[in-house]
């Protein structure tokens, strides 16, 4: 490892060395030394994509999945650009991200060639860090350096430029890496006197919802939530798009925190709320005459931020509360009963049923949308033991790549993306992705040919979206979209369910199919 | 329209006013009013892009052939994020283009909503000026500054954050906006001192290259480039990839700039190099012993810049110059000789042939990736004259979005696109756009399967791009694109060819069907 090399070499075992494995690549010319060191450096497995946004939206799902760091490749600030509406959404997940983007060579940058560009400004709004590596003695600790920044609790995106000439050049004496130095997250942990006070307000309250989010949405921190609950009738509600979260089999059922300002006011409405692992509730977007905080009446205890050891807390809060009194449920509200899956035409609660009912064990869902994601999460208790993923930023386009990094960093898993049309389309070519690389994903887009959510807000702001700017810019008909021959297009085996009775048997065969499946469900 | 109105009705009227016809828009939440605006303000056309990437492209093309200002609607940082990259060639182009982006209302900001993020910053890179539009008095006026500065010369990208409370609010009084104040970009003239000096130079000169760019490569920049070039013997060059550009029927054959640094210097030996509307050519890329200034040994002459009325001061400049001697036509050294093409395998050169015999008149190409491109570039002095876009800015997945815009700002006009394989995936959802609106573009899918000038690059670097890491990110094959099943997904009608006869019938066929058409043209 000391003997000398090129810059790129040096970058990518750097790489290897803190715990990175997968690279997921979009390079271009100015990235192809990096290119060429993937063959040299081993352990490091690069993975395609055919748009930007795939491979940034694969390394969140496989960051997510893994809490390992993930490495993206892309081509100077444009190809960057492409990637940064996933970025988006893994700054909001708190995502261990670094991203590697080639530049001009350093003494090529000053005369604004054709595919120059600000790239840190670029970068600035999605990364924690931006770091442009300044010379070739300095390529290993920047390294180092960004994947430390990532790392760092509760995890974030940096951004390392790469410029062309210092990865050619020869690094003489690379510093020694440790091949084990992996860092791991080390959360820091919650002061005891927060959990004392914590208890004594959960046995004052008489009202109280423990916000979950974050890391605390995983089996642990539910088992503890839930003894809490059991113990002080606390409720459990999740945030509405946490990162990742365990559900189904034996974990407590969450209520999960509402959408639109009212009905999140509503649902908090006289409780105190404990946040654990998740911010204070605002509004999704301003709405005249609703507050932007939508706990302003709530009285607001931080068990743990988002940073800090949570799980630990809630364990460490339900240690010294007193046990549960045999036989009392926590109360919950939960809605148990779903519509009657109809017979003929296939609804978005029928899809949620039959996914529920089919959920394999320790499957990880990438769920996009909320035509069908909303009522799924409803029912996602009653299914097996599994994960899901949700779109943490709102910058759509991220359930198909999010399902392909899923994959990777969980090849024994099967994966399931639950995915809306409309923005299923931002991304689409993750598509090939899977069948590239062969990976157990089936996904089931589910078709209403429409941008549901902005038909929803128009309709609630009075709005007739029989209008004809309106029908054309939130309608996708006029042509329908067919989503078989796009699968086929991508060498996706596919098929399309327009009854319960078809869905049932497509995602049959879906689930068990070796490489990827992708299901049309056409829905009324 | 001196009535109140809201502030996105407001802003419509004031983009009316100024000369914006059509809206390409992918709105959200945040930019609901303005949707609704455009059922309200007639004479604003909307036209949806299933992704962002393809309503800038659009824009850029719409900007290139009508000259008109552009407008795209576009939805918060991570949506207009992923319009970023064709913003990037819209720049290089000079396209005037005003991009209207929603944001979230002024009194919600502060609380980093998940959708939160930096425009400003995301913005600057690629635009000229960024305006954030701070009050509903100020509206109207904001978006004749936005316009104003986008077609001030030589043309440019100009963004106005749009707050979604101020686009609800009524403006009371919104200022009278006339009608025909639709503004006209105004080239400043070329001081006659350095035209004298032009003349002075070319007549002493032994050898001079006129290296055209911009405005200049229009028909009469070209025609008083060819009156030069007869009275001189200075040979007309055009910059490797102009915005757009004029070329067959009786126009002069121009040669291209070469694209590696050392052929454009070969190209360039010994010349004084005249710049008409075009920058001093510095190379693509910065490879190492070769340098990226490419003129350093030719001595320059500035007709014009490109913010300059190039196309009067090449008329004036022929004027002064004394007529030409009889029947000495330009040197020039373009190859007219083509391969011959073989009778079983379809190469590009075939392609380039057949599209150059088959061109129709007045037709407009959007050119992208250099594997048919650049034998079509050599070929298309000999076609019907037509007009050419070509990838300005280096960010690929320009091509089929240019040609919706080009479409529609020239719906009598046939516009063709001759498309790479690799940079079409990049923005393919522009196949549904070209469905919805029906437009007659005609789109060539050159499928070798794989990132041709990568490969090429790496040859040249001496790598071995059998390597497995090389071959997996340069290949695209395993699967291999299914480009007739995706022209399906999206309502495409579409043949694939083969060989030089059946590309032959499936361009007669494309080029006459109504609606668009894609062929996918399988490379040997």
């Amino acid at each position: 490892m000391s003997n000398p090399q090129n810059g790129a070499a040096a970058l990518l075992n750097a790489a290897y060395a803190t715990g990175i494995r997968v690279c997921f690549a979009n390079p271009g010319t100015t990235e192809l030394d990096l290119v060429r060191a993937l063959d040299d450096v081993p352990g490091v497995r690069p993975i395609l994509g055919l748009f930007e946004g795939v491979c940034t939206g694969a390394a969140d799902g496989y960051a997510r999945v893994s809490g390992l760091p993930a490495l993206t490749l892309l081509h100077l600030g444009p190809g960057f650009a492409n990637g940064l509406a996933n970025l988006h959404n893994a700054r909001r997940a708190h995502s261990p991200i670094v991203n590697i983007v080639g530049d001009h060579a350093t003494w090529h940058l000053p005369f604004d060639a054709p595919l120059t560009s600000d790239i840190e400004s670029l970068a600035r709004p999605m990364c924690a860090r931006v770091i442009r590596i300044d010379s070739a003695s300095t390529i290993v600790q920047s390294v180092r350096d960004a994947v430390a920044d990532a790392l760092a609790p509760p995890g974030s995106v940096v951004t390392l430029i790469a410029p062309s000439d210092l990865m050619e050049k020869t690094v003489e004496d690379p510093p020694e890496v440790p091949p084990s130095s992996a860092q791991v997250r080390s959360r820091q942990a919650v002061p005891a006197r927060r959990v004392q006070e914590a208890a004594a307000r959960l046995l004052q309250s008489e009202s109280t919802v423990i916000l979950l989010g974050g890391d605390s949405l995983c089996e642990r921190g539910q088992r503890a939530a839930r003894r809490i609950s059991e113990s002080t009738g606390a409720r459990l509600v999740m945030e509405s798009y946490p990162p990742i979260v365990a559900l189904g089999g034996d974990l407590p059922p969450l209520e999960r925190l509402a959408y639109f300002p009212q009905d999140v006011i509503e649902q908090l409405k006289g409780a105190v709320v404990m946040l654990a692992g998740a911010r204070a509730p605002v509004s999704y977007f301003g709405y005249t005459g609703q507050p932007s905080k939508l706990v302003a009446d709530c009285q607001l205890v931080e068990l743990s931020s988002p940073a800090e050891d949570g799980v630990h807390a809630l364990e460490t809060l339900a240690g010294v509360l007193p046990p549960a009194a045999g036989g009392s449920p926590a109360r919950r509200s939960v809605s148990t009963q779903g519509q009657e899956a109809s017979v003929s035409n296939l609804s978005p609660v029928a899809v949620a049923e039959e996914l529920a009912r089919q959920m394999p064990e320790d499957a990880i869902v990438s769920l996009e949308g909320s035509t069908c994601g909303g009522p799924y999460l409803q029912r996602a208790h009653r299914a097996a033991r599994h994960r899901v993923m949700t779109n943490t930023g709102g910058a759509i386009g991220q359930g198909i790549p999010c399902a392909v990094g899923a994959a990777v960093a969980a090849p024994e898993a099967r994966v399931i993306c639950l995915q809306s049309d409309g923005s299923a389309q931002y991304t689409l070519q993750a598509l090939w992705t899977l069948a590239r690389e062969a990976l157990d994903v089936t996904v089931i887009i589910c078709a209403n040919h429409r941008y549901g959510i902005l038909q929803t807000e128009l309709r609630r702001a009075g709005a007739d979206t029989s209008r004809p700017a309106l029908a054309r810019l939130t309608c996708l008909d006029e042509p329908r979209l067919d989503w078989l021959a796009l699968a086929q297009g991508y060498g996706v085996p596919c098929s399309r369910a327009a009854t319960p009775a078809e869905f049932r048997e497509a995602l049959r065969i879906g689930l068990k199919s070796s490489g990827p499946y992708l299901i049309e469900a056409q829905l009324e």
